[in-house]
C-alpha cells in the first residue's frame, strides 16, 4: 500500500505555502516581461523528439524523457527545455520579418536530475528577443534576466560573462586544434594546464601559439578587468577584440550591477551558444539560479536561422532559496443560506479578502491561513471583527 | 525538413493573445478560489502509474502516456487527470483532520483525443473539497463552478445535475441487476428502453419492479421538476430519497442559477461518483465546460478514505469559446543608455507601461501590440506622445 503514493526519486509535490510564493513569482516575473514587450507563448508538453532536439546537442537528448505516440506510431520527447520550442515558434508560426520578443513559463521533465540536489522537474521561465544580432538585444537580455531575480528579492546578484567567440577564433586558427576541440572544452572548464601540456606533447602539429593562447584562457578569469588582460595577452583576432568589445559594452550599459569574467568556462556552451553568455548566482544557492545568452544558430534547424538571445530560469529552485512566506490572513465564516450573508461574503470576497466558511460540523481550521478575523452577525448586520 | 517542426496530431502551440489569456483567466479563477479558502498546491508531471491510476477506473489508465523511469525502471504515468493527485496530497501529504480545500492548475495529457475536436493537452485547473460529507460542501463546490464559468465572461451557463446514488440504490436491491451494472449504465446513457426491455428477456430472474424503475430513469430529465417526478415514480428507497434531499437542497441554496436533472445519464461517473454530480453547459462550447461532484471513496486506495467533491475545467478549452481579446495598448520607445531615457523607461513600466524599445537598425514593429504612444524628448525631458 506504502508505494501505492511513494514519489519517482527526484520528483515531488509542492505543498501550499511554496505554491502560491512560486505562482505569485511567476505572475510578478511574467508581468515585468510584459512591460518590456515579450509576448506569452505556451508549446506543448510533447512534440516529436526530432523537432524537440533540432539544433540542439546530444546532452539535450539525454535528458528527455521519450514515450511512444499512439495515434502516429513515432517517438514523441517530454520537452526537457523550452527554449528550442519557443525558436521554432519563431521561425515558423510568426514568422516575423523584425525583432520578436516572445516568454514563456512551463514544467519541463530531465530523465536524470541534472546535479546531485536537483529535481527532474522545473518551472522554466524564460525570454527570448529574436531577430537582432547587435550587443543591444544582449544588455536587454541580461537587464532583464537581473531584474527578475532583483524582483524575487534576491540580493548581491553576481552575473558571470563568458564569450565562446574567444575559444572559438582560436580553435579555428588552427586545424589540428579543431579536431580535438571538445577535449580542449573539457581540460578548459576545469582550468586544467597540465592537461594542456599534455594535449600539445601528444599533438606536435597543434601549434605552439595555439597552446599558450588555451593556457593563457585558463588564468583570464576575475573582475572586468579581464577585459584588458585578455586584449593583452591573447592573439589579436578579429573575433577576440570584437568579443571583448562586446563585454565591454554589455559591462558599460549595466553599470549598477557586479560582474565578473570567466573566458575559459564554456559550461555547455560551445556548441549550442554563438555570443555572450551569462549565469548569473547568488547566496543561497548552490549553482547558477539564471543561464542565458546568445545562440544565433538554432534556427537554423527549422530552415530559417534567425539571431536570438535569451534566458532561463526554474521558478522551483529561485523559490527554494528564499525566506518562507508568511502566513495570509484570513475571515473566518459561519456556514449558512441567509441573503445578507451571502452577500457579506461576496463582498469581502470580492475586495480580495479571503473568507473560510466553517462548514456545519467542522471543527479544525486550516492551517495554511492566519484566521484573525471573523465574520459575526451584530445588531442585525454580518461585520467583521477580531478573533480575541 | 517539414516534418522537424510539424506538431504531433491534436497538440498545438498556443500563440500571443490566445496564450496571455490563458494566463489572465488563470489568475482571475486561482485568485477567486484563495478568497474561498483554497490553496493552491503542485503535484509533479509524472508519477508510478500504480500511484496515478490508484482508485480510477480502466478509463484513466488507457489515456495515460507512459514511459520507463530511468532511475528506477519502473513505469511512470505522464498525468492525464490530476484530481487523484490532489487527493493523493490531501490522505497523506497534509493528513488532516478537518476539512480541507485544495486548487490546482497544470497541464495534463492524453494518450488519445478525448473526442474529435478535443486537445491531448489540457490546462485542468479545479477545485476540491475533503472532509465533509454534507451537502453544504457540494454547495460551496457548485457555487465556485458556476461562479469560475461567470469570471471568465461565459454567458446563460447551465448546470445539468444527476446523483449516481438513485441508479446504485436499485441495482443493488436486485443482484440479478448488480451483476450487470455497467450495461445497465450504458443502456441508461442512451435512453435505450428498448434494449432495458431485451435485457428483461434475457435475464427473467430480474425483477419487474427493478426494470419498470430503470425505463422510468430514463424519462427522468428536465428542469427541477423532475425531482418531484422521480419521488413519486421510483421505488421509495432511502437512498434515492436522500439523494433527492440532497438535489432540492443544492437548487434552493442557489436560486440564481439554471438547473437541469437528468437521473440517467452517469456519464463515466457511476463507478467513480457517490453523490451529486454535475456539468456545466454552455453556448459556443460542444460539450461540457465544466465536470464535477462527490467522489468519498477515491481516499480509500492510499488508505485514508475521506469524503470528497469538487470540479475541474480545460482552461484552453474555457478561452477559445471566448470571443478574441483585444491588442494590449503600447509605447514604443528608442534604444540608448542615457540615464534619463532609463529612468523614463522604468517609471512607466513600474506603472505597468507596456514599452517596446526598438533596437538598433529594426525596422518592423510587433504585431501583438498597438503601438498608439512614443517616449519622445521633448525640451530636455523624455515625454510620452500619441502616435499620429
Amino acid at each position: 500500500m506504502m508505494s501505492n503514493w511513494l514519489l519517482p526519486e527526484s520528483l515531488a509535490d509542492i505543498l501550499p505555502a511554496e505554491a502560491r510564493r512560486i505562482e505569485e513569482l511567476r505572475r510578478n516575473l511574467l508581468d515585468l516581461y510584459r512591460t518590456y514587450g515579450f509576448e506569452l507563448v505556451a508549446p506543448p508538453l510533447v512534440e516529436y523528439i526530432d523537432s524537440l532536439l533540432s539544433g540542439t546537442g546530444g546532452d539535450l537528448n539525454l535528458r528527455t524523457c521519450k514515450l511512444v505516440d499512439q495515434l502516429s506510431g513515432r517517438t514523441l520527447g517530454v520537452r526537457a527545455d523550452m527554449t528550442p520550442q519557443v525558436s521554432r515558434i519563431d521561425a515558423h508560426l510568426l514568422n516575423r520579418e523584425g525583432v520578436t520578443r516572445l516568454c514563456y513559463c512551463g514544467s519541463v521533465l530531465h530523465a536524470r536530475p541534472a546535479g546531485l540536489l536537483s529535481d527532474r522537474e522545473l518551472l522554466q521561465i524564460g525570454a527570448e528577443l529574436f531577430g537582432h544580432a547587435g550587443v543591444e538585444a544582449d544588455i536587454e537580455i541580461i537587464h532583464l534576466a537581473l531584474e527578475s531575480v532583483r524582483r524575487a528579492g534576491v540580493k548581491n546578484a553576481r552575473v558571470d560573462l563568458n564569450h565562446p567567440g574567444v575559444l572559438r577564433s582560436i580553435v579555428n586558427e588552427d586545424p589540428a586544434l579543431a579536431a580535438v576541440a571538445d577535449e580542449v572544452c573539457d581540460l578548459l572548464s576545469t582550468k586544467d594546464v597540465p592537461g594542456l601540456v599534455e594535449l600539445g606533447k601528444r599533438l606536435p602539429e597543434v601549434r605552439e601559439s595555439s597552446l599558450k593562447a588555451l593556457r593563457d584562457l585558463t588564468s583570464l578569469y576575475g573582475g572586468t578587468e579581464v577585459i584588458s588582460r585578455a586584449l593583452h595577452v591573447l592573439p589579436s583576432l578579429p573575433a577576440v577584440q570584437s568579443a571583448m568589445a562586446d563585454l565591454q559594452a554589455l559591462i558599460d550599459a549595466l553599470p549598477e550591477f557586479d560582474f565578473s569574467i570567466d573566458l575559459a568556462d564554456m559550461g555547455s556552451g560551445y556548441g549550442y551558444h554563438s555570443g555572450v553568455v551569462f549565469s548569473i548566482y547568488a547566496e543561497g544557492w548552490h549553482d547558477a539560479l539564471v543561464k542565458g545568452g546568445r545562440y544565433d544558430g538554432i534556427g537554423k534547424a527549422f530552415g530559417r536561422s534567425r539571431p536570438a538571445t535569451g534566458f532561463s530560469l526554474d521558478l522551483r529552485k529561485l523559490s527554494s532559496g528564499l525566506p518562507a512566506a508568511p502566513l495570509a490572513r484570513a475571515i473566518r465564516a459561519p456556514w449558512g443560506t441567509d441573503p445578507a450573508l451571502v452577500q457579506a461574503l461576496q463582498a469581502l470576497r470580492s475586495a480580495g479578502e479571503i473568507v473560510v466558511q466553517a462548514l456545519p460540523g467542522q471543527v479544525h481550521d486550516v492551517d495554511e491561513f492566519t484566521l484573525d478575523r471573523e465574520l459575526v452577525l451584530e445588531n442585525g448586520t454580518w461585520q467583521t471583527r477580531a478573533v480575541k
